[in-house]
């Protein structure tokens, strides 16, 4: 297994230096390279991606992010020129951020429900596409555009994804998200594709939310969802309020999949580089080592993915939810409960 | 006073009837025309806001709207045809959508803090601009687009409205929600507009959250929150959530302004023709009483105004929550105690 390693920013090389020493446990083999993308490198050198580096991450069967994003960096600059330049240029059209309320974490909505979702976020189009521009700059007659480009091809692909995703759950049922009322062009389309694909689903029952309508539902009713599916954009919003509902994006792990597999998938905490944070040890490492096992899951080793999710499970279930422990604690705690092949569920 | 009243679809009726009646014990003068537009008049005439309607309208002080759309008519139509043109032939241009949690309301979230926020959202353009396409319709290679359109004009007036709002307010914070990391373009021109009219406001201090993140602090830490501003589509995704943790859209009141009082504004509850529940008698008319209050304050009947707002204060302080009543019996209740001229706080 040649992994592909992106510390990154902030509490990036923090988590990841937990993820590593959990993954080391369940896949001692692993071949690790390390890249030094991220502001220091873009400060360093102008680079933020360079072909180079690119080429080689080609060669992996998985890259683990930590974090990119630095305040001394302009917004913008690593978010579009790094890490979403992975996830299009890598073709990671699938992005995937479950949302599971664990036993013993406390959610901050009043009597939670049993939570267990998952949302299939497109990644390659819709309004992050990065078309747009400015006209006039600096004068009152000054314009901004950004242009959300939505494919029969992206839309099919991903809807195609989550209905599999959906049938293969106990439940069945799977959510389209998306503001048709309104953005009738890009709704009409993925109305369409959800229609059509689900005629080869009939065992898959849908349901469609505006995304205002379902950010009230995510906090009043958020164990209705199962598997949402939507557009890069409302995928973004939906999926940080549905780990805020779940205890936080300290718990939030994510993927972002070629499920075509010619590229390599990039796997990461969907929480940011928290600079605030930065450099005291005290981060959570847990979504980078959640994000570990998604990893493994995708690689076929679902066995070890099992116990790490396992592990996580039984370690937030009996932690000290006020003072869970220092960055290295826990993933030593973590990587202790692996390799003791403890078993919950 | 004279005000055009569109009751609309679904529970829209049954609502503004209470709301007049309220608005009845503050304005028994008030002159009230009414406009069937909505569904019925569609079905019948296929006429959704006729231009002689459209003028008509302009010749009012202020328009009430109940709600408008039905699972009868395709998405977009009503919304698009009624609801948005009205919105931007009358270049509503603040959306101002107030989130107080009310003594006595039950939030969803545990421990909710005292909340009071004010979103200014805009309301003439970005993502709602209805600027896109289908290209190559129902085949492979479709493709939708929704073109986000953001002026320096569209976007300074709102700005300035929200910068007036904050430094009119005790606490004197205002913080711009966007996603500026991704839509770089509109971003650049919504950053550089707030730090520009800062400057004249430096006794209003100003924070940035991406939108994401801002749904986050929504449900941990709402009470952060004291005027935010933000686009078309953010402040239509953010206000629902907003009233969702204030206690729901059965509370929530919005006010569709053209703050230059060139044309008339447009007072509405957040919440729409709720379709499921109408023409039980069960809707909760609060919001559009609450709409009205908002009405009143814009047309300068300030004291008439703080009458309705602490009625439904008081409402809310002392009504059993589990069974408030039927729709005409809340508005009977709201109406007496305006006449009964009770104030509170
Ligand atoms: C950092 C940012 C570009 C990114 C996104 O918007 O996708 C982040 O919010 C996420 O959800 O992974
Ligand atoms: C009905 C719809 C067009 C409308 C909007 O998106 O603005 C509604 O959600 C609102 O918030 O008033």
């Amino acid at each position: 297994m040649r992994l592909a390693v992106i510390p990154g920013d902030g509490i990036g090389p923090e988590v990841i230096a937990e993820a590593l020493k959990v993954l080391g446990e369940v896949v001692p083999a692993a071949e690790i390279t390390r890249y030094d993308l991220g502001a220091a490198r873009w400060h360093a050198t102008g680079e933020l991606l360079p072909e180079s580096v690119l080429g080689e991450l080609r060669q992996h069967d998985a890259i683990l992010l930590g974090a990119v994003g630095d305040p001394s960096v302009p917004s913008g600059i690593l978010e579009r020129g790094l890490l979403l330049r992975l996830r299009f240029e890598l073709d990671h059209h699938v992005n995937l951020r479950p949302a599971r309320l664990y036993p013993g974490v406390r959610s901050p909505i009043a009597d939670p429900p049993e939570i267990d979702m998952v949302v299939v976020r497109e990644g390659t189009e819709g309004p992050y596409a990065g078309n747009g521009g400015l006209l006039r700059k600096d004068t009152p007659h000054e314009i901004a555009t950004e242009v959300s480009i939505n494919t029969s091809f992206g839309v099919e692909r991903v809807v195609r994804d989550a209905f599999a995703r959906a049938a293969a759950r106990p439940r069945r049922h799977l959510t389209l998200v998306h503001k048709t009322n309104v953005l009738t062009h890009a709704g009409s389309l993925w109305s369409r594709v959800v229609e059509e694909v689900s005629l080869q689903h009939p065992d898959v029952t849908v349901a469609y939310q505006h995304v205002d309508a379902a950010t009230i539902h995510m906090v009043t009713d958020p164990g209705r969802y199962d598997v949402i599916v939507t557009d890069n954009l409302f995928g973004d919003i939906l999926t940080d309020l549905a780990a805020a509902v779940t205890g936080g994006i300290g718990l939030a792990a994510s993927g972002n999949l070629d499920v075509t597999r010619r590229n390599p998938s990039m796997f990461e905490p969907v929480h940011g580089s928290a600079p605030d944070i930065a450099g005291q040890g005290i981060a959570d490492p847990t979504a980078a080592v959640l994000s570990v096992a998604l990893l493994l899951d995708h690689l076929g080793e679902h066995e070890a993915s099992r116990r790490i999710e396992a592990s996580v499970a039984f370690d937030l279930a009996t932690r000290d939810h006020q003072s869970p422990g220092a960055t290295y604690a826990i993933g030593d705690r973590l990587a202790a409960l692996v390799s003791s092949n403890v078993r919950t569920g």
